[in-house]
């Protein structure tokens, strides 16, 4: 009987089909140098977890009665990221998430929880994910210029909340934006609410990528708890690298309470925003932590540095304008043609478009990509700007 | 320099771990009887997609500069479900969602953009992560009154329908209820329309569970959109089974298009709620898909139904009232004692208890249940219900 309700095989021709899936990944993998997400990694050992019926559902700080999970390495990854961010010890909550989207939902609706009349902040420099989050809370908010450089315009910023000083202001501040990989200066920001006597504010901070590039160098912009931030999200599938997309979402564990007692007709089980939980991710963080170890992660990012310079270094001799941030591997250059963006998937936004230098990216490629920009016709037409969807 | 990136392999003391952890839900799975979780399966020969940094990032129907993705499958896989949802073919859309929540969540903001004034109407029996997903939406909302089968109560819904006869009503339904797996009436939800002349309203069901059960019965009770439904949510890891969590959601393409009008600014790409999603879950659900075929689901849904009756035979063999709806798997009994509750991972409920006979549940494991709760002490006392989470 288990026989026949556990299936049969894979037809030829289905077999053929995921073959040739895993043909074509394999053949755009060698061109991946696009988009932050690392493919250095090797989960095989953990795979065997995926034999189980696994679900981390709920409060990972919460004892459940769905006994098939990894919490307890969960809440070790946590720990770690308590580290990194400089939380204050007693008063530390987080939840390995799905991503970025449910890490700066989860910010934003702590933010709003916390000041019902808030208003969100945000530059225009900020993930497009921002809009539909809003939209999605339900929350009033500004979008404030951002400089050339990526970051948000502290001008603007001034004085649209002096306009707004009424509302608690909820910033969502970027370290590392998507595009240019600015980091939002928080000492800025915090000196506006000083300047303008405002008191009731909240800091989140998308550190999707920059929040494991940040804790691994000698002179960090400011970012995280340190730094003023309420709450962060960081990715996992991006510096860290999983073929799982996920994140860690960060908050102060005071905060949560207070939203926590606010909602406790929820029960206090229901803190994460997706109930049910990929338990295989918070596995695959723990090991990747464990095994590169945090001098490991150091020695990458240094790595990936290198290579950034060196992809500038290269562009510029072919006389393209090329340059990146201060602690950051996105290197931002001139729109080639639209067939070498199609070919090396170069997001692209309006005149420029960017590499990210992952621990993956070889100078081979960065060789690659640059003969492919030099021979494109000169000065090429500025194609219109096709937007896609980025991680 | 590679191999130095790569990390070193993990230590004696944390593959030890590891093997714990593999011992310790070895052990826990067989005795995984309480929630809806199918652990029939087998998805090894998808492992080596795990290589890749794949992502499904924004909608599986509009190309994507992030050429890692599976799109192609998760289309498949959607159609599919436009099938057993009997979708109407020309407006249909969805994704494959990171599970329950992510579905419901969109489904109601659906409902929520294109009713702004809309008031979310919901049963008490309805899973909890309503009133978290209702927070968030920042939406109207009131709960009725369940019938004692679990069904949401016509009477008082008409009556609190008619109270606010000017808001558009939007109707959160169950496709089998989490606790007693109840299907909600939508006949008798759109009589109250029809009676109160209410031409503007939404219904979203809830079909995390019998999404996959009621399209393989002869006499299934309404739930889908032939039944008025305007979105479904369905889960992939409870009746197919995955490691993983993950779920489907299904819209009426012509209600995304209103809505992906009013929101243009975002970019139509932006059409899911998480940005970057798992690319592993479609492959997976494809693959259950063509291995187990729509026949084989049917005869798992026979089988489960089976094992159904015989815990009810045996739970009423020893005394205690046991029974399930038509059409469900979950077989609700009389609270046994704390011991057995956590011994078989039993969800609780106030008096009640269920176990959920899925496709990995085998008529050996009911009779040691079985055994448990006749061993128990002779009317234990009732302890106070320890609400826990529940995916």
């Amino acid at each position: 009987m288990e026989e026949t309700l556990a299936g049969r095989p894979l037809s030829s021709e289905d077999r053929r089909r995921l073959d040739n899936l895993h043909e074509k990944l394999s053949y755009e993998a060698t061109t991946f140098l696009g988009y932050p997400c690392n493919s250095l990694f090797d989960y095989s050992p953990l795979y065997r977890f995926l034999g189980f019926t696994v679900n981390n559902v709920g409060d990972p700080y919460v004892p459940s009665n769905f006994h098939l999970n990894t919490h307890d390495f969960e809440r070790e990854v946590l720990d770690v990221f308590r580290q990194l961010t400089h939380a204050p010890a007693d008063s530390f909550w987080g939840y390995v998430s799905s991503g970025g989207t449910e890490g700066n939902m989860y910010g934003i609706f702590l933010g709003r929880e916390l000041f019902p009349d808030g208003l969100v902040y945000y530059s225009e420099d900020t993930h497009y994910s921002v809009n539909k989050i809003l939209r999605c809370l339900h929350v009033r908010n500004i979008m404030i210029r951002s400089q050339p450089d990526g970051r948000i315009d502290l001008e603007d910023l001034r004085e649209t909340i002096r306009i707004h000083r009424d509302l608690p202001p909820i910033i969502f501040a970027n370290a590392g934006t998507t595009m240019k990989g600015a980091v939002d200066d928080l000492d800025g920001i915090r000196r506006i609410f000083e300047d303008l006597a405002i008191q009731r504010h909240y800091i989140h901070v998308d550190a999707a990528l920059s929040g494991m590039i940040l804790p691994f160098v000698d002179d960090p912009q400011p970012w995280d708890f340190s730094g003023g931030a309420d709450s962060l999200a960081i990715s996992g599938h991006k510096m860290i690298g999983s073929p799982l997309p996920c994140g860690i979402s960060l908050a102060k564990r005071s905060n949560v309470d207070r939203i926590a007692r606010s909602i406790e007709y929820v029960g206090s089980l229901d803190t994460t925003i997706l109930g049910s939980r990929n338990a295989i991710t918070p596995l695959f963080l723990w090991y990747a932590l464990r095994t590169v170890g945090l001098d490991g992660f150091r020695r990458r990012v240094e790595h990936c540095f290198e290579t950034a310079d060196y992809a500038i270094e290269r562009l510029r001799e072919i006389g393209r304008q090329a340059w990146r941030h201060r602690n950051s591997v996105t290197v931002v250059f001139d729109r080639p043609s639209l067939e070498t963006i199609n070919k090396w998937q170069l997001a692209a936004h309006n005149d420029v478009v960017h590499i990210i230098t992952m621990p993956h990216v070889t100078r081979r490629q960065i060789d690659l990509l640059v003969d492919d920009v030099a021979n494109d016709v000169a000065n090429n037409p500025i194609v219109p700007a096709k937007e896609t969807a980025n991680p």
